[in-house]
């Protein structure tokens, strides 16, 4: 199928792009040192892409929808969901089904009853720096005494400096990550078990700390971790129709704020400056040379934030050239 | 079911509210006064159960998805695809089907040509001062003329205001209608047909000028609208549930920024004080009286902007009390 067939708005993945990013990322993080994060693309098609090119066999999730794909998907070598849950029904679903090694982050009391009533494995999430889940480091310890005399198996640590990645100063970045580190380490010495879990796409190669990095986003790229100079290309564009052209000045296309995450704000759309989105249009001025396409012509757009872009797709159309030469379906959307 | 054993994020209507919004804008644009608009809701059992209580039998879409499955739930009275399309097999299909009366909107010689090639009606679009679709006023009579040559029903004009609807002023907001609707009935005068078609949620009441208006967002509404002061109630909340708690004073819940539609800004915790949202999690603070709910309890978040809320859930979860009398699909979704 030519991508100009394709019915729009249409999420297209560039297939040498895609292949780049795996094989750099893979080149500095092989094997097990990286844990790809599921979360930043919902396909288990794309996960078992980068099982068999990069070589990773354990991979992160966010929901628990994503782990019960994945391990359905054949995919469940060692899966981690790096978010606390306390819903104990599903969770004891996923680990009795025996399709997958499950373990789970807990920060709490209440979160480690949830995993031992499942029988989940268990990483203790620590607070690096980033307001939002995982315990003080000082509670790191006795947490872990407590899953462990609830009979569970601790495999260690994890604490992601979210609040770090997307710095675009790299030695700020560099700093920060080390700082956040040394609170883990000291965490993981009162905790045990072999295992430390941190990072993302913007502080891959600064972890000589963690024994993985959970990273997802280097895969597709977005025009946000575009400034950090990370040596991964943007794969992903939103295919658009220019539906309407104004003698005013601008033009029209059928991709709004339904077809891009919007918390990093607009998408760019090289060559025009874009003006606004709405529902289901994005209004763009002309660039440099004052031109612009005519009604009926394609266009495509770079989100600002990848995850939440594909999380409001159907389907990853994988191109080369003019061809789509793969359809993969966004599997593991919604909860 | 209780609302209780939801799996969250879950999306919840408040059964009351939802009756008092239709009954109230029932009231005030009976019948085909009111094309009730899709995009706001993305549901056939919703849009089937407007019709029934609210005695509309016209609605608008944004997408030829909506268009379609309207179609098919028999709901297709008179469609109207408030959009510019370049798609004539899909628009074809869809007026061959004979499963609805189809108009669509034309604001150029190529969107004529699709319109043509698919037989479908014709509304003239209008630029009445949003930057975004519609012909310039003096080209609509001349853009009609195409229309009816290429053997085409032309039934009117619509013009959206959409830059207005959310000004906070009514006087201005009243202003600025009667601004726009001069440019609109101007255009009708020269085009021809019945129907002048404007508005939305925020102008519902401002509009002696347009024979029907276009609103969704009544329905459910949502915090940017709840500024209008409009006798609207928000029946619309996000379900979620609190993972975790720091003794730093904050506490995580787990609807983020893929359960709400964010470009008008983050989701309202009522009681609390949101402080930032991620993919999958809101970090939020003690509201006036300093307490943090516990972890394992449910909170409900009041989200910034209906539309794209609602196209990121499966199911829109009808409650009464702590019970859930109804789960409608979100079967509209995607394109």
């Amino acid at each position: 199928m030519r991508i100009e067939d394709l019915p729009t708005p249409a999420l297209l993945v560039e297939a040498a792009a895609l292949d780049h990013n795996i094989d750099v990322m893979a080149a500095a993080r092989p094997g097990a040192s990286l844990r790809p994060h599921v979360k930043a693309f919902k396909s288990t098609a794309l996960a078992r892409y980068v099982a068999d090119r990069g070589g990773h066999r354990s991979f992160c999730c966010a929901t628990l929808k994503e782990m019960e794909g994945m391990a359905r998907a054949g995919l469940g070598d060692d899966l981690l969901l790096a978010n606390e849950t306390l819903d104990a029904t599903r969770l004891a679903a996923l680990v009795s089904s025996g399709a997958a090694r499950i373990t789970v982050a807990v920060d709490s009391p209440e979160t480690v009853d949830v995993a031992a009533a499942a029988h989940a494995e268990v990483l203790v999430d620590v607070d690096v720096g980033l307001p939002r889940c995982g315990c003080p480091p000082d509670q790191a310890g006795p947490l872990a005494d407590l899953a462990r005399s609830a009979g569970l198996t601790v495999r260690g640590v994890m604490g992601y400096e979210g609040h770090l990645v997307g710095n675009p100063d790299r030695a700020a970045r560099a700093d920060g990550v080390a700082g956040s580190m040394v609170l883990l380490q000291a965490a993981h010495t009162d905790v045990g078990g072999g295992l430390s879990s941190a990072g993302g796409t913007g502080t891959y190669d600064l972890h000589d700390w963690a024994d993985e990095v959970q990273a997802g986003s280097y895969l597709l790229m977005d025009t946000h971790y575009a400034q950090l100079g990370l040596p991964f290309r943007q794969a992903l564009t939103v295919l658009s129709t220019v539906v309407s052209r104004s003698p005013k000045g601008w033009a029209v296309a059928d991709a709004g704020l339904k077809s891009f995450g919007m918390d990093h704000g607009n998408p760019t759309l090289p060559g025009y400056k874009v003006f606004f989105c709405s529902d289901e249009h994005t209004t763009f001025m002309p660039g440099e040379d004052g031109s612009l396409p005519p009604v009926g012509s394609k266009v495509r757009f770079l989100p600002a934030h990848v995850d939440p872009t594909v999380a409001l797709h159907e389907w990853l159309h994988v191109v080369d050239g003019d061809q789509v030469v793969e359809s993969w379906p966004v599997d593991l959307r919604n909860w």
